[in-house]
């Protein structure tokens, strides 16, 4: 007997793939606080289960000591319990709207990390001073507006900062950090590089003033890394 | 034969609660020196034992690596000892204070964390500029009163300030923060989240001017967070 | 057969005190690393061998990783190495000039620590803002004179700004911190300390202006802390 | 039958040396992420083969949990791969001109490690204002031109801004850090010491002022610690 409900559906034809997401949504949550990124039970991951209307995330408020493969949830792209024995994430709707609105997306990170969530309380983007930050974001990493939890707000926000920017990451005014990626960990890894040249660029403008790197520069440097870096 | 001193009494008859309270009480304290709230000894965890005039509290200038649930002394709620081979920790008397005053608290934590311990040097209140403060602390994080150790000063000064405030946490100037909560684990949470959001909203400033959120926000998030967040 | 050498005899006559104390000190080399004090292989500690002329100090630019009570190096109170397979430490010299002018002194601890450094290379005493300094330091950090390694100027310097002092830290300026204790570990405690108060009291002046505690808070403070603290 | 390719000749005739390098650079890579010099995969160390044209390097993009000596690989002196399953670092150009240009340098570390990275943002050399300085660098830690990765810019301005200096670290603009040494050992102690200088000094500049050590002081200090430190 087969279910008739899609979503049931697509859960039964990908659950290889789901359970191999479930192992690596949770093996990626370790990065977070390996990094600084979080702090208590803050941020989260999600992966899009490719080629189907659901996503894996992190169950809400649980401890990095105790998360399981087991207890991160199934939802669909609108934020809905599809399987699992936790409520998902308080941030899947956020989650939820950047894979509806962005099908090349396969991975979204959230965090609270403290250097790149100083530029959003300001309001202030990070300019691409440094030459890792053309690298990964190819230009400033920029801040997007000031919205509530609870709807598709957050959502919205980052994809309309996104639109137009080679960044994967965008800082939420007087919130944090959303980065999206092709798999979960690109996106964790630009959560990542978030943290990191905020960072450096703080401290490089605490000394001083700090001039962008010239135009023509990022794009070489964000070509070349985006084509030849890596294995 | 029965005790005929009523904490003595009282001890018998929750004997399971208060074995159960000094192991959480000693494992809670390996929370302060992973998020880098503590120095050497310094930094007390305390849980009330529910029903009774009695709390599991620290040992004073015990090492973090040494420590273990037989180490924890039960006093009573002015801070007199009731059963432990250790005196009791030196900020005894502010925790007892705060159990005396305020019925609903069940956990009381001491810190100097070195951000949320800058602000409290200066005597300024940490304001709400980010939503993960708004979360927990439903506004700024308040200054209480320099007070000086050795007689109920500090609790005094730590239940006069929280009054009135949503905010679990207090930053008594020139010494440190405490915080409460419903269990010494919410304590513990307010005390590693108010170090994270002093940290990042320092930060934040040393770049430019923050804003405060609007209070209609910082109200909607607030209780949003301590209604809806969690398991 | 018996040594005529008179420091061979002091270590033959005491020999279960100075091995205790090889172990003792390595043991304590730990804290460095772990309190975030020392960079590579700086920073060193010694302790005195009560009742001889003798110390044990950490040898030469060996690393933290590989130290192990066998390495320590028994000094005379000249900087002389007594026994040993290796070079003592290269601060050795101000450590022995320590003991040589300060009988009570039974430890002495050596670190670049950045934040404490930081203020040693402005050449500025770390104003006494927190209660943890009054408990620890009885007042201000005060700042040696800049002395060149290789004879007593180190030593003069650290036993010169000490006098009249109740601070067992000092910042010898444009250099780091130098700290005295009756024991090695109440050394190391010192220098853990001046370190966490360095840092508190330089970010809380990030943020705007800081007043000292007044006088009579810092006495009481720093009286109470050396005769109740502790079990 | 030997080959006739001289590069594969100089390998079979140092294999042993080629293995034991490989395990060594390995082994190094550890102490980037141990004192915070690097993010994610970024960061590399080389060595020279002596008495070869060849170098062993990191392979480009690979993580610090998986790194082994079998995934180092083997180049020429302009960065050709001559044995290896891995693409090497691409940083390999920069490491393979200074080893054509410097043949006193065996080894050359690469990182983008936050403090240093910082001066490095804003063009500013780190002035000598501490001993740890003097005693590793000699002098200020200087800053060479912003180069583009991809041909010889970024080695050629290294070696021009090394030539005439003492010190073993150079902050490339907008950029980050290369040291070199005689050994990878001594190249990575070199950047590993950059950071800590480098966030020591901005620290202190923070708080106030910071002035130089006067230059005879630092000439003492430096030639005293090339020859006397250490076993």
């Amino acid at each position: 007997m087969t279910s008739t409900d899609p979503l049931q559906r697509q859960l039964a034809d990908h659950r290889a793939e789901v359970e191999r997401l479930r192992q690596k949504v949770c093996e990626l949550h370790g990065e977070l606080p390996r990094w600084n990124l979080v702090t208590w039970t803050s941020g989260n991951i999600s992966a899009r289960v490719p080629d189907t209307d659901l996503m894996v995330i992190k169950p809400s408020g649980v401890s990095y000591d105790d998360i399981t493969p087991a207890d991160m949830v199934v939802c669909d792209l609108h934020g809905r319990l599809v399987e699992g024995h936790h409520k998902p994430s308080s941030d899947t709707d956020a989650h939820a709207y950047v894979y509806r609105a962005l099908p090349d997306v396969g991975g979204v990170v959230h965090t609270h990390s403290p250097y790149a969530t100083a530029w959003a309380a300001r309001g202030e983007a990070v300019p691409c001073a440094v030459t890792a930050m053309a690298d990964e974001f190819g230009g400033d990493i920029p801040v997007g507006p000031f919205a509530l939890i609870g709807d598709d707000s957050i959502g919205k926000g980052i994809v309309a900062t996104l639109e137009g920017q080679r960044s994967p990451a965008v800082l939420m005014r007087g919130h944090g950090v959303f980065t999206v990626g092709a798999t979960a960990r690109a996106a964790v890894k630009a959560a990542v590089m978030c943290e990191d040249v905020a960072r450096t660029v703080h401290i490089a403008r605490q000394g001083g003033p700090v001039e962008r790197l010239p135009q023509e520069d990022v794009d070489a440097l964000y070509h070349r890394y985006q084509n030849v870096y890596g294995q």
